[in-house]
């Protein structure tokens, strides 16, 4: 491969549940890097009854658990980090920044490919610990894919702040700074709740603006 | 069973690791109520790699995954939600104070015990979203005991406070706030990374103090 792929396997959601005005439904996206140095990483693993839906969604792509390298979770929330415990052979657990295998633990940012094109960075807002995965040289056309859990919601949140306002946000003030730098350095977003979505710059001057 | 079983199935820890000064060695105390109601609960899971360990300690209390009713874990880092994947017949997993079975998510704080004495409680500060378990009328003489995640990183934090802000604290004044609080409610603690310890009125001072 000439480029890194980016594949969303689920695009998630969140939404009142319709018998509970209390509860929600939701599901994170889970997002598969296959990196052009052969390696692959997985963004956010959904809840704990996913296992076999994501092995079957995994399967799809030619792939077992055991052969994901490196497992990021862009935060600790349930339905991002629940089927963790399938992928024990991969060389890394990252949450947030922490890093970890067995017991053996690290902070780090950076890159987690070997070209230096798929970089973990800190995105702190909807948790002070968020991170996202930024991927360079991606199959659309070269361009820059931003894997970004909560810190965006879902696209229409760029037009009604609300949205990820009401997500939840424990520091609203980084977490809007946070959006408006990604924004500037990426031509995609995956959402932590919804499709993944283009940026142009009417959306990026929104962003500016809150 | 006339009284609540805090059962520690095993003692956290956090050291340097021996050959990396930048690398920790961690995990979490992982510790089982057996509930005068019937109810299992258990506090905090582990690394994603210790399923075979956990299953083990389980059965040493003659018990299965399948037995745990409700799964909780003090926050979201990966040292202490590594095996919720095991507990899918759970009726609830909590993290911090975010409830989930499958897809349906609602905030929960209170009662897990149908008797009102196993009580899930907002503990903010080494995470602003850290909940911790406090368990009344346990096999202790009748006693409280709080299941606290890193609220309280090990017995030796009361003397010295570096240990726990230096574990990481996303909110110090909250932090020393809830030690004392919670300290004033209990009579044992099992911190995140130590041994279970008794409370008494000098490091009740202290916390006041700090």
């Amino acid at each position: 491969m000439l480029q890194n792929h980016v594949i969303v396997l689920q695009s998630g959601y969140a939404h009142e549940d319709a018998n509970d005005p209390n509860a929600m439904r939701a599901n994170c996206s889970c997002t598969l890097i296959r990196c052009r140095d052969s390696s692959n990483i997985i963004v956010d693993t959904m809840t704990a009854w996913d296992g076999e839906h994501l092995k079957t969604l995994l399967a799809g792509q030619g792939l077992q658990p055991d052969d994901i390298d490196v497992v990021v979770c862009t935060h600790g929330h349930s339905d991002h980090i629940g089927c963790n415990y399938l992928f024990q052979q991969a060389r890394l657990h990252i949450v947030g920044s922490t890093a970890s295998k067995h017991d053996l633990y690290t902070e780090y940012t950076g890159a987690l490919d070997t070209h230096g094109e798929v970089l973990l960075e800190k995105t702190p807002g909807h948790t002070l610990s968020c991170a996202s995965v930024i991927v360079h040289n991606s199959q659309f056309d070269g361009s820059t894919v931003g894997i970004c859990g909560d810190l965006f919601e879902r696209f229409e949140d760029i037009d009604d702040a609300q949205i990820w306002k009401a997500a939840g946000s424990e520091d609203e003030k980084q977490q809007a700074e946070q959006r408006y730098r990604i924004a500037q350095l990426c031509q995609y977003i995956v959402p932590g709740h919804g499709n993944i979505f283009q940026l142009n710059d009417e959306m990026r001057k929104k962003l500016k603006n809150i």
